[in-house]
């Protein structure tokens, strides 16, 4: 089937050459005309067939927003709008309102794959009404890994970034989950070859998994990961889900405990560990350390 | 080659039946007669031909060292030892030295693969000098999985046991991880189809794994898990890594928010949120509700 | 000095009396006409003289919006709002922009006392412009407790509101800390009496606290908390505190495992757990327990 | 009445100082004769009559366990030893042991105070038989705070020094309370003067405490703790307390999370936040930095 494409990024450049791979039609466009196929969002409406598909794929915020603005001005009633960002699932809600206005659908898609994508396939976690869902199937089946998994209809516009989001708050507390381990290992004297215990661990365990894998990889690379800094970003999802969490009363505490981690990493001294050293010494004349800067 | 087996329970019954189906020759020993080749320890000892090689494969703590003890008498100078049951890496060193006075060899090693051991192989980490462990390749090779992992001399006496130990400790934040991001799915009304997300992501995501193959399991065989009780015991190992991880200053949030959370689901009541209902409605004359008992 | 009081509940009943008991004079206005000194907003606010100051004290969100709205049509230029409610920091700039349409200055107070206020004196944290806050300066003395402390002008609109809520983050936190050491000091057997050892701790500890001092009533009334269920609610500010401390990239730990701890109070049964024990049987076929519906 | 006391570093000193501004009499060794009264152990129990009290005050571990082994020697049937470090709860029972064979009683003291003990008393919570607790009632009098608190028999041997530890414990939390809302606080720009906040905040709030007013007092002394470093050592208690809640199966996750802070903030590099890294780099092409180092 033929379906435009917005943003043609690291993610939307894979995507269009992945659903090109089986067939489909794809027009392009993205704000860098090297990797765009048509010079505007016009053009590329005018170049789709009705009823249009517009699959979205910027980042999430402002950069969707205005997207999706221009979206409601260019389509037609029939057409559907499939927002595959990393958009916030509170947003998805007010997109498909606004976008319904005009008779537009929406559909909302998590997408999960990073650079393995191309090759492996997108695991897709859609929202949004059963038939618009089931209109767009071609380029999900496309999209996604062969075989059996990768894919699914989450629930009503919101539930395919709701799954995506909680996928990453699972995410963030299964690499804690390794982290945590490796750094213990790596500290004890009996354990010699903390790699190879890694490596070991990819059959027969309760504990194999992907992540394991690209653990070893990213050990056989750096054996004691010395060339690295502790420091890890976090792109939003892990936030969301603990907000989500609270909104809902639900304990997260590993999940939280991994985000927080994150927060740490990324500070050259820790503000809430100055007024720990200040009170120790107040009241047992502790000794303190100087500032480092 | 021959070995000598001591405890034919779940694991140890199944592992002599897989060592067999390699051809080995097995001499089993279990307190229980039904399940046992020979009648005693002393008549397992007989049949085997020196240097002997006796796995024990009994219960932790007192059952282990029971055990131990009466080897040292039973074996001679030459003969090995191995440690396959759940004991904390502490006891390795205790038992080497022990078996040491009388000549004898120790190994360790840490066994994971539970009730699909028999079929998929058992993941072994292992601990011990080189020229005791590499005698014993035979046995290893017989119980592990085939293909390249599944198997790790980890480092000296004790490693077996601590990496096995570290595994579970992973073990139990990966659970965690899977069990936080259910709940809040769960709890949502835009998501429909909390089982199906879970399949899905059995391919394409970053966290498909070993233990989402056994959720979706679990979850085909009751929906919501709703005939279950959200109660879950600990055998040691989670409470062992934390205390290792005190003892080495290395911070385990992840991990350790994993062990507390099964202490609090075996709690009818929680005796620290009573204080927590007390302390409010002393100071702010918030209500509270009546002991469940 | 003159003073509208909107909201005569049981903190804006003692504010009252305590204003009273000072020499001001206070128009109180209830929705409840046996608490109101008025009929109307209308009354309260014609029995004023100009300039006025118009406490609002009712529950934060559609309750304290809806006041503020006729409080816009009510007041005039250079009248003065203060919201002293359990209102979210966001609220205070929405609600400061609204009422500056009309020339009406906007000043939030977050206020901590609960029960003991009316004879203690309340702690105010204040947020708003100085001269505003200036004018106010008799009111807050009558409502703050006698001595150096108990009072602040924390910064611009919603700082008070936000400086409150830390504090009960904070709250939140101590609270838990002498939970946990009374939960663990009752389940151990060397410790004959540890309602004597909180007692004792009231002098002499680094620990002495008015929470400690209340834990101290609680136990003399209730000596193991027999009568209460370990359930405990939250009013918002802990869970504002961990999206301010998300929003601004600071770890929280020990604040928000307090607030999971209540969410898991208030559970029958954990539906995280019951996937860890689905987990559990599904890899090592451990025991589950039937579910207790 | 006549007290022996072992060790006069900053806490010994200062009780000495204590106990003879009350009266009694004390003769006090020590290994740096500069601060000792007499040149040796056996010159300290010749100097005392029957039945001696000796309390000892040094390094919890080895230090103590040597001169309880003196005093094996050099006391008799009916005098009384306490110790008054800071050892590990498990070791009292052992000393108890050891002494009652040579019939000589055994009593443990947690001792709170720091460096405000000599002026303001010292928190004593204390284990043992009562008998032997009643006849050191003088010397416990001498060293408590004036008033009613600051001083309770705990329980058996041992429950001195496990109360003194749950104290830390609570400790460690509402130190660790206070820090995060202070980081919070100075993180976001609407608050002006978090100082003062601390401030207002030491009366008439549920959070006024002691160590308020010690953060109060140090953030008096450096306004925003700029010449520390966030870094905090940690003495044992806090560890031990954790370790008793694991075999308790308690869960403690605010305390532990304090535990865990300080064991980060002496970090230079997070290894665990390093694998962090390397996954989010694997799996996502995130950018990573280098090591510091």
């Amino acid at each position: 089937m033929q379906i435009g494409l917005v943003g043609l990024g690291k993610m939307g450049g894979n995507m269009r050459e992945r659903l090109r791979n089986a067939g489909h039609t794809v027009v392009g466009y993205d704000t860098n005309p090297e990797r765009a196929d048509v010079n505007s969002l016009v053009d590329m409406v005018e170049q789709l067939d009705r009823p249009r598909a517009v699959w979205v794929m910027v980042p999430a915020g402002a950069a969707t927003q205005h997207v999706i603005d221009q979206l409601c001005t260019l389509l037609r009633h029939g057409d559907t709008v499939i927002d595959g960002g990393n958009s916030r699932w509170t947003d998805d809600e007010k997109h498909a309102e606004e976008l319904a206005k005009h008779g537009i659908n929406f559909v909302d898609a998590g997408v999960s794959g990073g650079v393995w994508g191309l090759k492996n396939g997108y695991a897709l976690m859609v929202g949004g009404e059963k038939e618009h869902v089931d209109d767009l199937k071609p380029v999900f089946d496309a999209l996604k890994p062969d075989g059996p998994y990768g894919f699914v209809h989450a629930g009503k516009v919101g539930a395919g970034h709701f799954s995506k989001m909680v996928h990453n708050g699972i995410e963030y507390a299964m690499m804690q989950a390794y982290a945590e381990g490796w750094e213990l290992l790596e500290k004890v004297d009996s354990v010699d070859n903390v790699r190879e215990v890694f490596r070991s661990w990819q059959d027969g365990t309760v504990i194999r998994s992907w992540l394991l894998d690209l653990a070893v990889n990213a050990l056989d690379e750096d054996h004691h990961l010395e060339k690295l800094r502790g420091y890890a970003d976090d792109s939003g999802e892990g936030r969301w889900t603990v907000e989500a969490a609270i909104d809902n009363a639900v304990p997260l505490p590993a999940i939280t405990a991994s985000l927080f981690a994150r927060f740490a990493s990324r500070q050259e001294d820790s503000p809430q560990m100055k007024m720990i050293a200040a009170l120790r010494n107040q009241f047992g004349g502790h000794a303190v350390e100087a500032s480092k800067k």
